[in-house]
């Protein structure tokens, strides 16, 4: 059918960030997510089985290419060939106009699995967290990987790449949040329904020159109090259940 | 130094669970993790650089070997090289003798994701739940990435593989729990202090004929209630969710 050798190699060629970055494109895969991703980002291109298309007229693309199971099986970036292959442009938001002073947002900090901070795109959906800032290294959100696991929140979510440290020092008038081994009970702390919750990497934690940014340090208590566990929870556990409880308490 | 080429097949063997089934056996890197395991699981061989083995006279194992940073670059399972690499005999638990009438006890139905397994046993050390029952198609405790994304974790929470099915109708005495998306509020349910929690796959969720075994239907509520989000969360997320509020309530 209808793929042609270059387009192959352009989507093949997106599984790297320089290419991602130059063309400002990213690869999307399966049907639900391509179609969940068309409500919100212009689509570039997309390679889909007929009865897909046929099935889907409101699909929208600058280009559309049948293609038959072999030919999506060959260009899949995934294990098992989707029905539906998208490239969409990314798109553009300004952090300057992101209305943060009324809502609570994520901060990354070097957040460096492309599952955890697809799973944490997905965290912020569930719990109508709009923005995310992260650190620029932090997994990419246009890696393949974290765009699948992103399971479609990837559409509804605004994620921005910038310092931390600079970004934090022009919010200070805002709670900043953060979870440390020292700090206070996630359960006794007054939580407002405004600010930033700022989650660190999966090794070394939030670093230092983030962490004196915080003004509200919190702790998950693990159970039972004193008893000898695991250092930590991963990014994205830690993340699920900190969003949980402010969601909690502002019910 | 003293790796010999047998040792180094052998390693690399344990990556297919074919091999790890057949020997009975495990590999954790790094010694931060092979320490932790050494207090609970028996050490058939360990290759460590001379400085480590210096470091920690407390090691034992049925073999140790001396080994250089090359040999140790060669031998890992991971993207970069360990200062200790270690095979481990697999732990022996018998369900039978494990107290589930008094505790909280997690029941994973098919999750297939060796990162989820290895953070929801990390979330179960960290709440002090020492029991997972495991569907026979959960991922692998044993394969090389979960031991890893355990932590230390694997070192002192008892996994079993067994039919979730059967072993839920041995257990219909204690109150069985499960997230589904027509359950009840989580935060306005009775939550008891002992019982079982179920998780779902990553996929389809909890099977039928599991959720047929469950008597109590929970609900993590998304935030503004009512606004399209994300179908679900993570499993690991929920599974962080739910554990954290059984504990905030049993405080």
């Amino acid at each position: 059918m209808g793929l042609s050798k270059n387009k192959f190699k352009y989507i093949q060629s997106l599984k790297e960030k320089k290419f991602r970055s130059e063309h400002y494109t990213f690869v999307a895969e399966g049907t639900k997510l391509v179609l969940d991703l068309l409500a919100t980002c212009q689509c570039q291109f997309i390679a889909a089985l007929p009865e897909i298309l046929a099935a889907h007229p409101e699909i929208k693309a600058e280009e559309i290419v049948e293609a038959d199971e072999s030919e999506l099986k060959k260009a899949t970036l995934l294990k098992t060939a989707p029905q539906a292959i998208a490239v969409f442009y990314r798109p553009e938001y300004d952090i300057e106009k992101a209305d943060l002073g009324n809502r609570l947002s994520l901060v990354l900090d070097s957040v460096q699995d492309p599952g955890n901070v697809g799973a944490i795109v997905r965290i912020a959906d569930w719990f109508g967290i709009e923005t995310i800032i992260c650190s620029p290294d932090t997994a990419d959100l246009y890696n393949p990987k974290t765009v699948q696991a992103t399971m479609g929140a990837i559409a509804r979510v605004k994620v921005y790449y910038t310092d931390p440290v600079a970004f934090l020092q022009q919010h200070t008038h805002l709670p900043v949040y953060g979870t440390f081994l020292e700090g206070a009970d996630i359960y006794t702390e007054t939580l407002t329904g405004n600010g930033l919750i700022v989650m660190g990497s999966e090794g070394r934690g939030i670093r230092r020159e983030v962490a004196e940014l915080i003004s509200r340090k919190l702790y998950i208590p693990s159970y039972p109090a004193g008893r000898a566990t695991s250092e930590s929870l991963n990014v994205a556990a830690a993340t699920a259940i900190v969003c949980a409880e402010f969601r909690r308490r502002g019910r």
